[in-house]
């Protein structure tokens, strides 16, 4: 890429003058917008696919409220005009062509699965803002000259696995045979959502076959919200790493066996989840480390847990801060094993490196929100997103939005219909301006 | 009761002179022997009902399992000669008649339900070894004044129901709606296994109904085994509370919320875990505590807990010291729901009040093993059984023998076949000198 050519692309879009007009269909960019009622209504209707008591869903990947969803968004593809492929992975993707035959597409979009008891914003607001975005452009009579697709993601909550899926490189029996929390495995997920496992080669994505990435996102943590700004640019996706942890000791009845006899998984489970916490918090930074999922074996009153099976989760932008993190409580943990007459075995569950947006496509982000009058934030992704596996494969980039009071995983996560029109603004801009930039030129 | 004549007798017993000749139908006691292949072999066939990898059972109350082995044990009563009777409670009762149409019987067996992940003798040895004693009776062309009852006592892993629907003076409904492990409330498995829940009082069993009860069991610790003492005389079960406690915090995403934003249940709940085990080893005695059930929702790796449901369990033969020591936990526990900005709810699960074992069946039992020339041990039970329910409506004692390492409520929990034959044995010995006794002498 000649730089000096794209440092001059985005000094004529900081100054208004992007874009040659024929592009834009004979619209002028500022007239366009996006309708914030419809697309705040097609996510309350979204909601309504596997609504749980709290108000927020439970969309497990692979469940009926997961394919009900999915055949929501794809009708109102439909009604947008896109063209609807499924790949072999399962996820959706809603074309909408581009003036230049030659050109490769830009992708934006998210998910619609849940986590157990989630919200109603997690993914959905990048699936709904990005149909908007067409639906928008459909309305403004605006030709693009790459290709869009709008995509949905299968099973971003399992560990972003549709889109890894998507664009790795290989994806193994032994992944494809990992059960997702609907009990099923990767492979007939993937089965029944329309795709076809053992395929996978055939739709992959490879490094250079898209223009760009973009991604439009709720934040998950309080910094936009607390700090009343309306966009945040994100820098890049903090690296994940996620094991199951096992331990065992000796199940014996509750009431006949001694205290100091016992060899009590649970005990020695409640000194690793603190020695979890304790090993996070004793050093400065933004680390984090979470014992999510716990249950206890066999898991009656009268019983001393004979096992334990939990996870362990650690993110940080730094990956050699989240070994050393993982090091030492492994170590700490030796001495609880040896003190309680338990064993730990560690499996890995999840590793996500870190994933850098593009500098580019930050920028770009950036001017959009500055184009539209909004005040922007660069922050870190604590979280993981299908853009991570994007980034495998062209530039990307993430655009947040506040969520009320951070909340996030919960049904209560939360983000005004206001945020989710701006955001959704910001994308249609950004998608725009992505259209204009050549990342490719030689 | 005399309590002089009741010496006289227990010291004819002793000098092998307790019983006329005609009681015994012309057979003399000494050479009534079990037969010890033929009830270790029932063990063995009734292992198959529930049978889990581990080569123990997982035979919950209430389900297809369950309803097996109760199968299993009435086919082996009826072709002992017994007359099956269900209760209202679902309780199984097999009655061989007495000589004296006013006695009142002598109720004895134990339970074929398990916890999660059992084991093949808890409940087992006691339902067997009772079916192999009124085998015993007939073969030996022996008949008893009073009538002999061989009880099969339904959910007692889920807190001696079967005996407390039986002998309690009232159960609520709010009780028979509680959900069994298997996920049946107690009405409908009342139901399911041909009892009628809502006609509990029609069977009820009142003070003075019996003549007595008798429970063989193993001992579920390491005491006899340990000391290689063939018999246990029980002085006594202890007291059981148990609560279920929900720890509430809120579920929020575990990338994105910084650690000292967090209010994590799952942290609460473990050092509840580690305070309820230093609570309890913090003074001396016998008493125990136990977390033995315990699961984080929602229950992903990413997702910070925002609710735990654990189970607290105390037990000990003085039941001011369960009660102080609860007191002194919740204490505590206030302190760390302040610490971690989370709040705990305890919810009384089971509450059992020690119930002393008659010292005239203590008697009666320890000269029943001295009559076998087998040596004995006093011992309390920490385990409750359904003999303490029987507490309430006549003599009661229980017999228990060694549990191999003291390993129970698992797949390896194990008693040798000679134990088992042993016991049978003291148990045949004790119900004929339970029939010879006049306890309700005036």
């Amino acid at each position: 890429m000649d730089r000096r050519h794209f440092s001059r692309l985005l000094a004529g879009a900081a100054a208004g003058a992007l874009l040659p007009r024929a592009t834009w269909g004979g619209t002028a960019p500022r007239a366009l917008a996006v309708n914030g009622p419809r697309l705040n209504g097609d996510l309350t209707a979204l909601s309504a696919f596997g609504r749980n008591p709290q108000g927020g869903v439970t969309r497990l990947a692979y469940t009926e409220p997961d394919l009900q969803a999915r055949r929501y968004v794809m009708d109102r593809m439909r009604e947008a005009g896109l063209a609807i492929r499924i790949d072999r992975a399962g996820n959706i993707f809603g074309r909408r062509a581009g003036t230049d035959a030659a050109a490769r597409p830009i992708v934006f979009g998210s998910h619609v699965d849940s986590v157990p008891e989630g919200g109603n914003y997690d993914g959905n607001v990048g699936v709904m803002g990005a149909v908007e975005v067409a639906r928008t452009l459909n309305e403004g009579r605006v030709t693009t000259r790459h290709p869009l697709d709008v995509v949905v993601w299968q099973n971003e909550e399992g560990g972003t696995w549709g889109s890894n899926m998507a664009t790795a490189a290989r994806i193994t029996a032994d992944e494809l045979a990992l059960t997702a929390r609907s009990g099923v495995t990767l492979r007939d997920g993937v089965t029944m959502l329309g795709g076809d496992p053992g395929r996978l080669e055939e739709t992959r994505i490879r490094a250079g076959d898209v223009h760009g990435y973009l991604e439009l996102h709720i934040e998950q943590g309080g910094t936009l919200h607390g700090a009343g700004i309306p966009i945040g640019v994100v820098e890049g996706i903090v690296a994940l790493h996620q094991w199951e942890v096992t331990i065992e000791g000796f199940a014996n009845h509750a009431g006949t066996t001694p205290m100091d006899q016992r060899r009590d998984a649970m005990l020695a489970a409640a000194r690793f989840t603190e020695l979890v916490n304790r090993t996070v918090r004793g050093e400065p930074g933004r680390q984090v480390g979470t014992v999510g999922r716990l249950q206890a074996y066999p898991g009656a009153p009268n019983v001393i847990p004979g096992k334990v099976v939990c996870t362990l989760e650690l993110r940080d932008l730094d990956q050699r801060k989240v070994v050393r993190l993982y090091e030492a409580i492994r170590a700490e943990a030796a001495r609880i094993a040896s003190d309680t007459g338990t064993t730990f075995a560690y499996k890995p569950l999840t590793v996500h490196d870190p994933a850098l947006c593009d500098p580019r496509v930050r920028a770009l982000i950036g001017d959009s929100a500055a184009a539209r009058g909004l005040a922007t934030r660069s922050l870190p992704s604590g979280a993981g997103h299908d853009a991570q596996n994007m980034a495998r494969v062209g530039p990307m980039g993430m655009i947040f939005i506040p969520s009320v009071d951070g909340i996030s995983h919960s049904p209560r996560e939360y983000s005004t219909p206001e945020s989710i029109t701006t955001g959704a603004t910001v994308l249609l801009e950004a998608v725009l301006r992505m259209d204009a930039a050549r990342f490719d030129t030689p």
